[in-house]
């Protein structure tokens, strides 16, 4: 195979490509992550991005992509389509993928639920093997700018096959998201989206109320006196709307059932302040799961 | 003045003593750091050191303190006592300081809440002036163990005086705490009370209650797949119940009204997460009080 030259930011040895033309539409933090790493690890494959023309720009001088197109029309070869937008900008892509990837291809997404788009890939045609994907990287700030090519690394990456025939694409999926740094695990649709509600949807809700809350109550000089628990508990805050007003709306059913638990917790120790054997219960079981976290 | 033998932990050049016998009762992360600090500072004044008899050791160990005892009928000739306790037993404590401090003092103390302390501090006889005290400082891991000389250092220190006649012992505990590196900020009772529900109180009760809720729905291989929002959001839940019964117990009608503007937000929420106006509302302003908080 005749290796095209080198560009700066390829320092990895080359290894047998997965995909010969990954297509990647969205390139924020999660879609920029993944095009840095992707030709770093296979200078072979072409790394296709689709955004809007200044993301591109920061792209093309980032050497993340090798082209650029602000149509999915550049897509019509690619072997790899990973919808990489928020869920509901992902639901919108995934209709029109028929008109314009003209091969058989793998389809994936990284969107933070997954039944929505799930049930959307039910209807592409065949020649798509769709596979849901969900990488729990993630890092402080979002935006292309502080994509990075190991922000996967030791992380998982959920994959929610649904169709008989994904066997392959998963097999070579896993492999994908493996030499990105990743760890591969398979979950069922309900399974994530139930689960996710609790470990990301519900404490992101919790911080950014907590935050309004109290800062509406205190105001700036109040706000002066925060020490570092309050930074901590409230770090999720700085997260923008855009792409939780379309997680809450793909996952509102499983928001609402864990939001209703913790609702009848903090009711429960509301009216037992005094008692002490509530708060005592509470805070007894949070220290034995707080052990168990990754630190 | 004749200065006494310094030990090992005594670095720092001498000053002029505030207070000549400092007792501090309770020799936990706070107890402990205070008398770590001021044994470096006031090489002549004598720290005396009231807790368990184990705690004592460490502390003879870690030269945090001059004398120890566990019992207050060493405080005999303090003229600076520091009840660095939980609150209820800071509030037992109060009790019995006539029956064994001799001389007249100044008395503070380190608890979170202060309505009941300066309330029970009404009834101190004259020689004693009150003046409540409350150090922002804390670390993740509390007790002796942890204790050290910087952990004021640029952290608030609020005081909270009642009696008129207090100006005198306001402007020596503000030479104090400000020679530890902290900030002396006076505050009313109330204020005080009301703010930390906020700041401190009700974050802590959301973190605890947050990983319980979390913790029982999803197990521990849910938890395995958490990443840094959740465990930064849930640090405090590793705060220990002892203290926090109390804390809860004595502020129990400003964490009231605290918890439930939070979930009357959080019901809102949870009725309209399809709809996105409220969660967008919610996030921006949640972003924008984050920005004001100290990095």
């Amino acid at each position: 195979m005749e290796l095209p030259v080198i560009q700066p930011a390829r320092r990895v040895e080359a290894r047998p490509p997965i995909f010969e033309k990954i297509g990647i539409v969205g390139l924020g933090l999660i879609g920029g992550s993944i095009a840095l790493a992707a030709r770093e690890l296979w200078p072979s494959s072409l790394v296709i991005g689709v955004d809007g023309k200044d993301v591109l720009e920061t792209a093309m001088r980032r050497h993340a992509i090798d082209v650029a197109a602000d149509d999915l029309i550049v897509l019509a070869e690619a072997d790899l389509v990973i919808l990489a937008a928020p869920v509901r900008q992902n639901l919108a892509l995934l209709a029109e993928l028929d008109e314009h990837v003209r091969v058989p291809a793998v389809v994936t997404d990284t969107s933070s639920t997954k039944r929505a788009i799930v049930e959307a890939a039910r209807d592409l045609p065949p020649r798509f093997t769709f596979v849901g994907g969900h990488p729990l990287g993630g890092a402080a700030r979002g935006g292309l700018e502080h994509a990075r090519t190991d922000l996967f690394g030791g992380r998982p990456w959920l994959l929610t096959p649904t169709s008989d025939g994904a066997g392959d694409a998963v097999e070579k999926l896993s492999s994908f998201v493996s030499a990105l740094g990743a760890k591969p695990q398979l979950i069922s649709v309900a399974d994530h989206d139930r689960v996710l509600a609790y470990l990301s949807h519900l404490p992101q809700l919790v911080a950014s109320s907590l935050m309004q809350v109290i800062g509406e109550a205190v105001g700036p000089d109040g706000l002066a006196l925060a020490g570092r628990g309050l930074v901590d508990t409230t770090r999720l805050a700085s997260s923008p709307s855009d792409i939780w007003t379309d997680i809450a709306a793909t996952n509102a059913d499983e928001i609402r059932g864990a939001l209703d638990i913790l609702l009848e917790t903090l009711s429960t120790l509301r009216d037992e302040l005094e008692d002490g054997a509530k708060l005592t219960e509470i805070f007894e079981s949070a220290n034995r799961w707080r052990d168990t976290l990754p630190k």
